[in-house]
């Protein structure tokens, strides 16, 4: 049986999971093959986190054409193209695949164009051919899809999911967004700088439900003046779509019914993990609310299956996926390696302006479970740099244990912040304290002295605040 | 004698160095004074870091108007007012030294205007009035002004330095910089991307001289892309004033003379410590090549008199002076507090584009002086960020021991490598290894995700290069 076995391991997604594996797979020598249906570097790369980082670019820039307008200069934007926005979105996006496929045949790691099904533990058919591919492991790397709720189907038209409208090439005059998690809330800030109209609607209490309450306070606030309506506690109950665009029916957390129009609408409801049709069963799988149960090293019930990213109850992010292909392939390498991602040293990062970021307990968290922090803010208007650049607006928010001063929770809000919490974060991850980065010396101006100000304020020590 | 004083601590000069020592004293129960000329937050607020940064934003969004227009949007500069630049730099400077005066009052450190001049250990007069201040420590806090080299005497007009730069209200035509340390080439970038004509001469073999060459390098090469003229190694001999602005005579390395003309240079020879006439005789104190030598925990050999920043030969920072600061009056409150700032972890950074932050060895300084290293690199082209954004010129360069992998230097030049570099910096004043940065988890897509692939990279196991 042995000798028909080809690869090492056979991966099934070539996202930021899939591929990643397969370089971390080759890098240990092991032989290894991805098969991919669309293009290699998965939705992040292609229909997710990379073209929208480019339209939050391009809509940074545009919306602050006011700076340029105070120095005198006149800025005329009855040209203005958004297709010309996408099409370098998109751009950036093919650079990378491209890249990502060198990357692949550089490390030597087999890239399989199709669909793949599993039909046993060690096999594989692409679907629509004779093709099969066998391997001593399997991973399930499959990712995820825009999740559809009935009464809210795309039709990428009218109705748009996080893919569609980073197809689209002409603005609508108005939008209403249904859900302001990471997406909902990026979305909101690049079509309301590039001046549509924007309703962000969202069923809990504040937008980015998954983040701490007092910093999505902050976002929220800063939305809302920059003109954008923010319905909080209010559900979507409704869409019918018209000869203008939609109308979408809510209703507020006091009951109160409301009918919203415009042009368009985003549904962003979260996603939904692509487990179907993969042939799981076939193998005894069984997901959970669509989902795969994984045990240490994201191997399934099935040995020698693994599942990582958006298929395994995780946090949905690429970043988490990438982590978990790289553990998966050293255990299967026999490498010594973390059983599971620390679940309080992941980040989370939204790249609206102001930006979000951060990881560990949240405030909320802490007071429902009665878990005692001590809590310490700096505000970016301490921050002699984020005065001078114009972007005093944020704060960083820590909670640590009343204690031993242990950090269990960091949030960011202003510029930079997914970028400047990864120095909290080493510290969180390499078990350092508030001390160490009070202690250092921070480049001055920068930033990031934000976060020396925050560490130190956990000893009431802070000095420009 | 002792009930005659009245302050614990007074501290000359209101600078980053002094002000946050005053601060600092304040927190730790000591009565202090700050005796300041001009206004609180020194050169570095008002007439450096924070106004160049202003300018540095600003210049930056004038440069890459360019990416507007590629969107379709019509741009004319032809009312462009560099008057507005400017008075946005003095707002942001006026804004922060109210916040500096605020501080001071909110810690009750008693701010005293005038120009301090020390008769005794215990005892400083306020010039040109009958104040005198008495202490039972003092801090010389008194900074740096620009070197000043016969034959360019500055006269702010034609020949400016760098003050005098920061209140030009009107773009000149032409500019030589004589000088491409840190000012030299952050106002290299500002100048040129304004449309100043710009000639950079360093008379060092690449701009940046305290920096790594490589990374230099890379500048010099941008540099040059956008259109500013590099001269290194290269000595400017004599300067002429001319009607129509000034001549500059220049001898290259191969003994070739030039002469260049413009409209104006910009003299950025390095500082001056501002040593004389502040009494230091009269306590005998004796300052060398005008820094005044000092010992642990930046006591000079009087005792109770300290100086720390620009007086001290450290690296003229504003972080470093700010550090000092706080450990001198750390040291008088009886805290336990390190004797030195380590000089190994001490962030060194320019703000052009791209930007340039470093700390520790270089790869010149480790030949030098037959140090082994291992270097690795990481370039912002494998990093989907930066390719997203526009910014994928740049890289991370690490040196680190080729035994044990201890951290020894790290080189970051590209966009926003001035925050970045903290990252690693933590790892190195924390005696963490390159393994803690690699296998922390970093959010996708960031810039810091560099910072992972150059560590993961140390070991062979970079993923996107």
């Amino acid at each position: 049986m042995s000798d028909l076995v080809t690869y090492d391991v056979v991966i099934i997604g070539a996202g930021p999971g899939g591929y990643v594996a397969g370089i971390r797979a080759a890098q240990l020598g092991l032989k290894v093959c991805i098969i991919e249906k669309d293009k290699p570097g998965g939705v992040c790369l292609n229909w997710g986190c990379i073209p929208s980082k480019s339209l939050i670019h391009q809509a940074c820039l545009y919306g602050n054409r006011h700076e340029l307008e105070q120095m005198g200069v006149e800025i005329d934007t009855r040209n203005f193209d958004y297709g010309r926005v996408q099409r370098k979105s998109r751009e950036a996006t093919q650079r990378l695949n491209t890249g990502v496929g060198y990357l692949l045949k550089k490390n030597k790691v087999d890239l399989i164009q199709g669909t793949a099904r599993i039909v046993s533990r060690n096999k594989v058919v692409i679907q629509g051919s004779d093709k099969t591919i066998e391997g001593r492991n399997i991973i399930i790397a499959t990712g995820s899809r825009p999740a559809e709720i009935p009464g809210f189907e795309f039709d990428e038209e009218q109705v748009l999911s996080s893919t569609g409208i980073l197809s689209m090439t002409k603005l609508p005059q108005s939008l209403i967004i249904l859900g302001a998690g990471a997406i909902g809330c990026e979305f909101a800030y690049i079509m309301n700088s590039f001046g549509v109209k924007v309703t962000l609607v969202e069923m809990a209490d504040h937008v980015l439900p998954f983040e701490d309450a007092e910093v999505a306070g902050v976002l929220e606030n800063s939305f809302k003046l920059s003109g954008i309506q923010v319905l909080t506690a209010t559900r979507a109950v409704s869409l019918e779509k018209t000869n203008a665009g939609v109308v979408v029916s809510l209703v507020g957390g006091d009951g109160k019914q409301q009918k919203l129009e415009a042009e368009k609408a985003l549904c962003v409801f979260g996603r939904r993990p692509n487990t179907d049709n993969i042939g799981l069963r076939s193998i005894g799988l069984k997901p959970e609310k669509g989902y795969i149960p994984v045990g240490d090293f994201y191997e399934t019930t099935v040995k020698g299956v693994y599942a990582i990213g958006d298929v395994v109850a995780t946090p949905l992010l690429a970043h988490v996926a990438s982590k978990e292909g790289e553990i998966a392939v050293e255990h299967i390498a026999g490498r010594k390696t973390k059983t599971r991602i620390d679940i309080h040293a992941i980040p989370s990062a939204i790249y609206c302006e102001p930006q979000v970021a951060s990881f560990g307990l949240r405030e909320g968290e802490a007071k429902e479970k009665n878990i005692p922090y001590k809590k310490v803010l700096f505000p970016y208007k301490g921050v002699g740099k984020a005065v001078a650049i114009d972007h005093a607006e944020g704060m960083v928010k820590l909670l640590c244990d009343p204690e031993t001063q242990e950090i269990l929770g960091c949030h960011i809000i202003g510029h930079d912040a997914t970028e400047l919490i990864h120095e909290v974060l080493l510290a969180k991850s390499s078990e350092l304290l508030p001390e160490d980065i009070a202690h250092m010396v921070h480049a001055h101006p920068t930033i990031s002295e934000a976060l020396m100000e925050v560490a130190k304020a956990v000893n009431g020590e802070a000095i420009h605040y």
